[in-house]
């Protein structure tokens, strides 16, 4: 008997008949005897709708009012939700995010969790009652009501997982868990049963898609043990068979299964963004600031950046920004930044992508960069820009090189291997 | 400078072409130097889908669940709403029920008023702010969401109204104002400049549709001087004419205007009801409760009762239901009535029609009854029930009639005339 988090996606409950297959899923987990949380999110394309009629209206929307909006999508399918629960002869509850409450700070469109209350939630649990919460949403302090930003139903989850002490926090998601790469691109990827919360964060991060990155620092900053698996299968699946499928986050690092584990995960890798460089600014303190300043002022998030050693009192300066961002900070460069820091000139390049390998077991293993710049030389893939951190290095390289990269990094880190 | 509570109906808002009409039309009344607080429905066939969704998942949906997901209708227009005044320039706030906050008593789907906190509204008011808020929703004491029933918006404007003692609630809908009955019937029909609270709620109670009876209530008991006036006009039309559009909705009881007023203001006709004989009942103290008792317990409304004087010792008892509950109290009588009771019979007629002639004038002219009864015998048109109140004579006749005595009993009373 343990208390459960589950969050059902978009496409999970995109339609009368898969809410109902989503309530039959959680009838079995409670005929089990667990207690459940479920956290669902606006049917699939709901969101979307929500936020095309809001720019019919306003093109660029007054955000505290979008998030009026855009949070009515979740409020439906936790009402249905219930519906479909209460139908199968269950106790159950819903809750949109400020009847939980869940605080958040004002951020509005991309707000962050603050706290959660959790005396009611508890109360109907302890009655034996299935509580429905509301993802993406919750309410700042003055009442206004806010949401987490795409993807931010993950968030609501393992928020509410971490400040209910769940034993564990289940995504439910069309795909069955985490695989060492994109199984589109290399049909020999293979799902990892574990996968550290490290990994998890560096693979978000790198633009594996499965789960929102703030969902993952979320788990990783409460240690919530986050399970990935898929709603597609069939619902009446023994619990048994259910509670060791898909993918688990985990926390413990258990030195023999360290030692065990393979050096690397997984390849990450993530199209969405473009390479700027500035060449030829002055090698001088402040120079990165005066660049990126303005970036940021702008609201651009900036990810890769790469200084070299300078030379002759000079050095280049490269970063990359999503490709949405790509004019309007070229644009900001070219009027608010050449014009004082003297560069000799700004170049971009919007079809790049960028290749992340990812794993824990990097760490305590020599030569793993050497291995994978041999790798992509051996196919004469350039690589025009290199980032690491503890556990992932990141290559930029020409976009028309992504699944090959992928492909031959994937086969030289024996991934499709358990 | 005034305070006035517009309320905008279904078709008014639903597209963001009219949104955005509604928006100019606001800006117009701010622009002439009044406080504004704007109550929209959700768009037009929203609601409907949205009870549609929950009835895929459970055909008699949970009714604190389903005002969960009724609730969102509202919400969404009152985010677009005030990002359209955004968009004009106007300082702009929404506020859903909870958030006013509306505090009505727990009766889901049928939520009724309670208190209206003010506090908020008035500072956002103070600071020149266009105060949108989600009509037809509340929330009880528990902090569950509640619904106020269909045409509620009507009652939350004049609420607010009442709260906020506006200057004058306006409903702006799809027709110009209170016919003296049907334009589709009798074309004849004159739009009425001024009707007092009694006679629109004679008139509502008799099957005009125009307001929601219990908006017409909370007028009454709270004097809020209300204007019925179309959405469909242009939104620019000057303020000083647009003010003395529609039809006002008067509690002051001028003698003079009185005396000079016509006797009779309107023929109202309800087709939705059918009607239940019981036939030879005991007439003894008590007997109309048990027949009555068990139809309110199974919730199903009764409107006209006539019962008349008895003949050895039986009596006949005759009401009408809403023709959608005429096979449910049909059952109820025949299963749990009829054997207690020892009627010799219970008949029903669902081809019926209701047929009300509605004034003040009533109350101090004499044979106004009669008068309506030889216009319809004039017709060969045969009176079934009589019901009769202070200001209103209302009629059962065979359905196929309607028309006919309607436009009889506009030209008898002469109601074409000013």
């Amino acid at each position: 008997m343990a208390l459960i988090v589950q969050k059902y996606g978009g496409t999970s409950v995109g339609s009368a008949e898969r809410i109902r297959n989503v309530a039959r899923r959680v009838a079995k987990w409670r005929a089990a005897g667990h207690d459940l949380v479920v956290v669902p999110s606006a049917m699939a394309g709901e969101t979307n709708r929500l936020i095309g009629l809001a720019k019919e209206i306003q093109p660029q929307p007054d955000p505290r009012e979008l998030d009026v909006v855009a949070a009515t999508g979740e409020q439906v399918t936790i009402g249905l939700l219930s519906m479909a629960l209460l139908e199968l002869g269950l106790k159950a509850k819903s809750y949109s995010g400020w009847q939980v409450k869940i605080s958040t700070d004002s951020a509005f469109t991309k707000a962050r969790i603050t706290t959660i209350e959790d005396t009611a939630i508890r109360r109907d649990l302890a009655a034996g009652t299935v509580v429905v919460v509301a993802g993406f949403q919750g309410v700042d302090q003055a009442g206004n009501i806010t949401t987490l930003g795409r993807g931010g139903s993950d968030t609501s989850a393992v928020a509410l997982a971490a400040a209910l002490k769940a034993s564990e926090c289940q995504i439910f998601t069309d795909v069955d868990g985490v695989y060492t790469t994109d199984p589109r691109i290399v049909p020999e990827a293979r799902r990892l049963r574990t996968v550290t919360f490290e990994e998890m964060l560096e693979m978000a991060g790198a633009g594996s898609k499965v789960l929102q990155i703030r969902s993952v620092e979320f788990a990783g900053k409460y240690r919530v043990p986050t399970r990935v698996l898929s709603s597609l299968t069939d619902p009446m699946m023994p619990v048994a068979e259910e509670a060791q499928a898909g993918t688990l986050i985990t926390f413990e690092e258990d030195p023999i299964m360290a030692m065990e584990k393979a050096v690397i995960s997984g390849v990450a890798f993530n199209r969405d963004e473009a390479k700027i460089t500035v060449h030829d600014v002055p090698d001088r303190p402040g120079i990165a600031y005066a660049i990126l300043g303005p970036i940021a002022d702008a609201s651009i998030d900036v990810d890769v950046i790469v200084q070299n050693v300078g030379h002759d009192g000079m050095t280049d300066m490269t970063f990359t920004v999503h490709r949405n961002d790509y004019a309007k900070a070229m644009k900001i460069l070219k009027t608010q930044v050449q014009p004082h820091i003297k560069c000799r000139d700004i170049s971009g390049d919007e079809r790049i992508a960028k290749v992340s390998i990812v794993g824990m077991g990097m760490r305590s293993h020599a030569g793993i960069a050497a291995q994978m710049f041999r790798t992509l030389a051996e196919e004469g893939i350039n690589i025009q820009m290199i980032s690491t951190s503890e556990i992932k290095i990141t290559v930029v390289i020409e976009e028309k090189y992504t699944e090959l990269a992928v492909r031959v990094l994937h086969k030289a880190f024996e991934l499709e291997q358990a």
